[in-house]
């Protein structure tokens, strides 16, 4: 069997199970989650097993440190995975709710109900806790799962797959509502992308070139998270303790994420009054500032002073480096922030009513801030319970993704026997 | 310049114009659209004239009577048009709602702001209307629009692309808020649909061979409108007048719409009671019944009765044409339809409440109704005002498709200086 016909089935299989998966209620999605919660700890022996034998095969292939790091399942990661799955079982289940349902003058009722999306596929590193992260969510909210992690966590992702089909069965779902993807063949994943007919839509979790490489090639809609070159605005009306406060969290809280500031824009008219003091706090961690050359002049003396140049502007340094730039105003900022963002998160500090609402409305980005760190946007920090990325697309889900965004809105309407004239 | 440079620069054009537009408040968009309107009227004799020459030019080159009949600007279309436009000047303006907000325990404020896509590509047959209908609900929606009408069409697409960009300068919006693509070359296609940096998304109206070979080729996401294999299941608890009411609305309505019923099922046991009925109602507009080897039996000596074959299923008729077919009930209706059914609308004629809440809940398609007959899947008879079409899609919108589907949600936090701990 070609990888494309193997990849035919296991969408085929997904797309049987989504049915069952779809029409389950609440308490039995709810019992497989916990069944492989319960699981996970009987194995976790086993799973640290799996796990040593990729990590071994890894070094041997001279894996980066880093990848290495993301690929170890820690007794704390496990901790996590299965405090992650209990977390879900406790969240409101979306599936069913009716909304909105209004007569019409013909006398039919319409609203809509949310659904499952039906097959989802999750394309990610190898990254072993994400495969029951995924499969979490992708239960929970009723959708079958076609999984397809990096091929040097497979071994472990065949365990944690064996026991995710065990609390399925144990519930009474399908053993295929999740699957692995189990070959480490890369032209799998070009068949995956590939198969509308079984696939409804692809998350892909994972760097610039693969997501680059799916949006070329891909023919099933995808749910991207790219990444995050976020703002944070210092208006001149600004509270300055509040901006400094802000400035330095959103760049200086994790330096690695992707809703961490990595240009600041500062109103030309404060910046005398607030530079001062942001060098302060940035001096302590050492943070290197790319300053324009306004910004740079009045920055004389800050140890980590460099000139930026026009590709700090588009730069995600995941680092503690920062871009910093005065402008005129609002119209300004707003165009600097439309033109280079990559419309992940931005913010802006003030007290000016007018310039808040403004800000709000023109930014073109999947969060939008008012006198709040950039580091919110985050699924946990607004409330979705879990989130399985942060979407830079505009469709369907933007921002944060949880489980509401696993799903669709269909039409439902209650007739009377009612016909059309 | 070539094809590509040309696109490049409409894509720009449109970018740079749909700030202006999305910050531009309701009544300068409504200003727009009124200012529309009244031109079309003041120029209908040059929209006459402008049609008269594509009319020529297009039964010179032997284009189907059908497709002349569509590219007709008769003074019908026109008074059509133009109530079209007054008719979304009347709906609410959907941008800048802020739903939601809820406080979290971090101190922040988190909420949703529905705001425009951005840059609208509409692809579609010659049909000038579309020019009007699109570029009115685009507006109002607050996005840029590019429109590649069919080029049997372009001179009056050009003499209304003209009118809208009078409008959209009187109201003080940006002309290239709405610009058409100004060459009959269908590499034009290829590139609007292959630069996601210049267009959010593609609403293609058109037939099968169009959206197969947009799917095939696309970068930017797509809503989609594919075809209608609509059908109604008439459940063992039936109500018998209804479902026979309904049975022949859904399919003798009008036969060329794609939320007409194309195949009909029956429950077995209340065949014998219904089938007759039916074929006394269909017999007066000599539907042609392709039924099943048990229906066929039933219906012995009707005039216009054809065994059917496999293919029959998965037939959009858009014709007095119905498939037929008896079942066990509930579980095999419902696979049945999740099988074969384009998932446009489905509708089930029962009086149990159980199978009701069944139907509505299995069924995967985009409408799902209960004792009303599926010719009301459409954006006016569901209350939004208008429609763009009928996305068959699960992502994003899903059914009639009004100004809300051209809208997305970004997240909106009110903070008070809060950072992240």
């Amino acid at each position: 069997m070609n990888i494309t016909e193997y990849m035919q089935q296991v969408g085929q299989r997904a797309r049987a199970a989504s049915r069952a998966m779809a029409r389950s209620d609440s308490a039995t999605r709810n019992r497989a989650l916990l069944l492989i919660a319960d699981a996970i700890v009987r194995d976790a022996a086993l799973l640290r097993a799996a796990n040593a034998r990729d990590l071994d095969a890894a070094a041997a292939a001279g894996l980066a440190p880093a990848m290495l790091d993301r690929l170890q399942l820690s007794d704390k990661a496990i901790d996590t995975m299965v405090e992650g799955l209990r977390q879900i079982v406790s969240l409101a289940d979306p599936i069913g709710e009716i909304s909105n349902m209004k007569f019409r003058p013909s006398g039919i009722q319409v609203g809509q109900m949310r659904v499952p999306l039906g097959v989802i596929g999750i394309i990610y590193e190898a990254r072993p806790n994400v495969t029951v992260d995924a499969a979490g969510l992708c239960i929970k909210s009723g959708n079958a799962t076609i999984l397809r992690g990096g091929s040097e966590a497979i071994h472990c992702n065949r365990a944690l797959a064996a026991i995710v089909a065990e609390g399925l069965a144990g519930a009474g779902l399908p053993q295929d509502g999740v699957q692995i993807v189990d070959t480490t063949d890369r032209a799998a994943v070009g068949a995956l992308i590939t198969m509308p007919e079984y696939v409804d839509v692809i998350v892909p979790r994972g760097g610039k070139s693969l997501i680059a490489r799916l949006m070329a090639e891909a023919t099933v809609p995808m749910i991207k998270h790219l990444d995050g070159i976020c703002h944070v605005y210092i208006d001149g009306k600004a509270d300055l303790d509040k901006a400094v406060a802000i400035a330095f969290n959103a760049k200086c809280h994790r330096y690695g994420t992707c809703n961490t500031m990595e240009t600041l824009l500062v109103a030309r008219a404060i910046a005398p009054a607030v530079l001062p003091r942001l060098a302060a706090v940035y001096a302590e961690k050492a943070v290197e500032l790319r300053a324009d050359p306004e910004a740079f002049a009045l920055l004389a003396g800050y140890p980590h002073l460099v000139a930026a140049v026009e590709e700090d502007w588009s730069t995600e340094y995941l680092a503690p480096v920062l871009a910093l730039k005065l402008v005129d105003g609002m119209d300004a900022a707003i165009e600097h922030i439309n033109t280079y963002s990559s419309k992940h998160t931005e913010a802006i500090v003030t007290e000016d009513y007018s310039d808040a609402l403004r800000f709000l409305r023109e930014v073109d980005s999947a969060s939008v801030m008012v006198n709040a760190s950039t580091r919110f946007a985050d699924g946990f920090e607004y409330g979705l319970g879990a989130e399985i990325g942060i979407s830079n697309d505009k469709l369907h889900a933007r921002g944060p993704v949880g489980l509401d965004g696993l799903t669709s809105l269909k039409y439902v309407v209650f007739g009377h026997g009612e016909v059309r004239t």
